[in-house]
């Protein structure tokens, strides 16, 4: 073959590749020069050296498979409603357990207080929220973390031993899960309400619902919760925010046993009408089940994958698999959402609540392609809700496939967030929410969307690096 | 300005257009010139005359504005259940309702015929199947469609007088409409099966779950239909072959109403059961309601909107708003699906069934771009499904805003079928459809996609026009 000038490099249409940064492609285009652009972000927090450690080891990746394999093979079945105080282990009267990581009470929001002072109240403690606060301030109440109980708790996430529970059995690892009953929307505890209409709903949840939902889940002989959130997933619920299918198909199931084992006709259908008028009941009941998947996954030496992600309304917490019980935590951030009605930013707290177990479970915002009618909720559009969880892929380790997403042709879940992967290509993982008032007592004012602050994983990839280097 | 040879048609690049035939357009393709394609195709069945008599009289288009205009503002209630016999005007003990336009005994498919011998033994006309078809065919036995009774049935579609009915009440237009209760899946009579289990369980349905519905129904003070079905089609439904999320709303609306008014605990329970145990329960209840929707927009002068689509296993017929109660008719077609296990496509009788109400109202296949997960029941791909509704657009009026579909960013189900753009574009309207095996008592086979006999379309066109033309 001759060599000519037409022959080299120059001679064909350039095929142009842009790595990163959008300045070059974009003068490229404005030329009328075609463009294939490579997402790509330097890793966060100056990673690079332990990332490396961590992405060479194939000890990581090993713990990983292990760390979803479980995660897939859980098996969470809701067997019980009981007062905290008689199954949480360790529960007891004078303990408040909470939402995200630990915190002192000088460091709370103001709706996690609030829920503090509404559960004093109504656990006879305190007679009114002035020596509710006191007594909350006095050291004399110890606060802990729901998650060092394995229970979780939707935005405060407050838990006191008079509350009943939804107990939750894992039979394959070997775990019991917890969470109170939803209560519903509007002035609630969870959003830090306290007046005495939110502590006589609790009362009513302790007496009437909590007796009632146990005889009949026990009448069932349990239920596989992993069967119903994977139907609500073909439904349009993501069963973080959107809970309507997941709750009408739990109604639909727990229906006959309540009447068959209701103490009377007019108090069964008032809890069916309970059930029926809150599309938010199977939340708690879906973070229980994903606090049990998790759980399986927890305490695999060398795995990066995350295992819990909670907030306090104050901090971001996470903890990982092969990192033990330690938590790394940076700030809770502010949500980008829709606002009630007479609402707006300023008065927004920052990010709260358990229910990112939701997430971390690889459902809630991670399945949200499923769930486009939730952006009328939280804001975005139908395809920012694909984009969502098209991006997750890219920084988990597995599909679960029992958990199929129509608009994706089926495809799983992405599940088991990868440290590794959210630090070297800088992307969090998403969450959606709801978003709380900053003061004691208001409630909730919008919903929307949010990620954790990055240091918490370039935290943990280093010390998870750290790790494995001493081991070796 | 001064000519230069430069300024000519052929110095810019060409923006070239394709309208109907690809042939052209994929030369130019493989030459690497870019085409914009249209998608034509030459009218159906030599009408142009009619159409454009059709297509240039304002009237058609102010009518059509008004049907459509009509089935937004039908607002269905569900007010009772009562048997057939005492609210259908007309019903009476020797006449059995059945789906699609008319048809004779000796023109009628194998499940009609299936269904017409089981609604005589449930009725105790006659005391065995033998003699139950002497009787059908003896001429003793009067045959019309549902459709003449403002009623309409799926599949075989049969109504025999002891049968308990849905009623329909529309109080804005003033009709009344009706529909069976839905017998579940497997060996039921409207797919043409008449054995004694079958028997026993219209029984049932008319001993039991009847009067249970019913009073509890009257309980309610009625049930807007709409509203349920708005909400459902945000859940993955089309409300044709998928209605899991209505018939779980409607189970959470009835259910407490079916506590207080049930004669026994065992009883409520049982027909929550039977409920639940049904996914296709809503479908029924959603017809009729289709039913009182285009019975609101038939009968006007010019219109071209159909008011009608129904099959009874041998024949298609559509009924058109401007054309009063005359049917259009041409052959049923066979079925493109998935069959159960067992089954192929050589046992799978013609298209049947007034459930085609759905589509006419704008639901079912026309909105199947919301119901992803149907395809794993009917085939094809939920691109496929998007596609179907997308297409639909191009043959209706208007876009109905009280059924938004979250995949299309919320945009309203395409309403109203066009006759004159069906033929004009020789585009069908889509339709899914379970698929009944071709002999008497076999049941449901598979479920799939179908399209009418344009033949239908090319009639009503004609007779449009000649109509339109007389009175001009």
């Amino acid at each position: 073959m001759t060599y000519t000038p037409d022959s080299g490099l120059f001679a064909s249409p350039l095929h142009i590749i842009n790595v990163g940064a959008d300045l070059f492609a974009d003068a490229l285009t404005s030329q009328g020069v075609p463009v294939d652009r490579v997402a790509w972000k330097p890793a966060a927090g100056n990673s690079d050296t332990a990332l490396s450690v961590l992405l060479d080891d194939p000890r990581v990746d090993h713990a990983n498979q292990e760390a979803v394999q479980r995660m897939i093979a859980a098996r969470p079945r809701l067997v019980d409603v009981r007062p905290a105080g008689e199954v949480i282990p360790g529960m007891h009267r004078h303990l408040l357990l909470h939402a995200g990581p630990p915190i002192t009470w000088e460091r709370m929001s103001g709706p996690l207080r609030g829920a503090i002072i509404g559960a004093l109240l109504y656990e006879g403690l305190a007679p009114d929220n002035v020596a509710a606060e006191q007594l909350a301030a006095s050291g004399d109440i110890a606060f802990a973390p729901c998650h060092h109980h394995n229970a979780v708790g939707p935005m405060a996430g407050l838990i006191s031993a008079s509350m009943p529970v939804l107990v939750i059995e894992e039979p394959i690892y070997g775990h019991r899960t917890f969470s109170t009953l939803n209560e519903g929307l509007g002035k609630v505890l969870r959003y830090g309400a306290n007046n005495p209409d939110v502590i006589a709903k609790l009362r009513w949840l302790e007496q009437v619902l909590g007796p009632a939902l146990a005889r009949a889940i026990r009448a069932t002989g349990g239920i596989e919760v992993k069967s119903l959130t994977a139907q609500a997933l073909q439904m349009g619920d993501e069963l973080h925010n959107r809970n309507k299918a997941a709750t009408s198909l739990f109604f639909r199931e727990i229906a006959p046993y309540l009447v068959e084992t209701g103490t009377s006709t007019e108090e069964t259908a008032s809890v069916l009408r309970y059930i029926h008028g809150n599309d938010f009941f199977y939340l708690n009941l879906s973070m229980a089940s994903c606090k049990a998947v998790t759980l399986a996954a927890h305490g695999i030496a060398f795995s990066s994958v995350v295992t819990t992600m909670a907030r306090n309304g104050t901090d971001f917490g996470i903890r990982v698999s092969g990192l033990g019980d330690r938590w790394y935590v940076g700030p809770a951030q502010l949500i980008k959402g829709l606002y009630f009605s007479g609402f707006s930013e300023e008065d927004a707290n920052p990010d709260i609540g358990d229910s990112t177990i939701s997430e971390t479970a690889g459902i809630g915002a991670f399945a949200m392609a499923t769930a486009p009618a939730i952006v009328q909720f939280i804001g975005g559009t139908p395809a920012d809700a694909l984009q969502y969880t098209l991006e997750m892929y890219d920084i988990t380790v597995a599909e679960d496939n029992q958990y199929q997403l129509p608009p994706l042709n089926f495809r799983g879940t992405p599940l088991g967030i990868d440290i590794r992967q959210v630090v070297r290509q800088n992307l969090l993982p998403i969450i959606n929410t709801g978003i709380a008032h900053r003061l004691p007592g208001v409630g909730q004012v919008g919903a929307g969307i949010v990620r954790p602050p990055m240091e918490c994983f370039v935290g943990a990839v280093r010390d998870l690096a750290g790790s494995i280097q001493e081991a070796t």
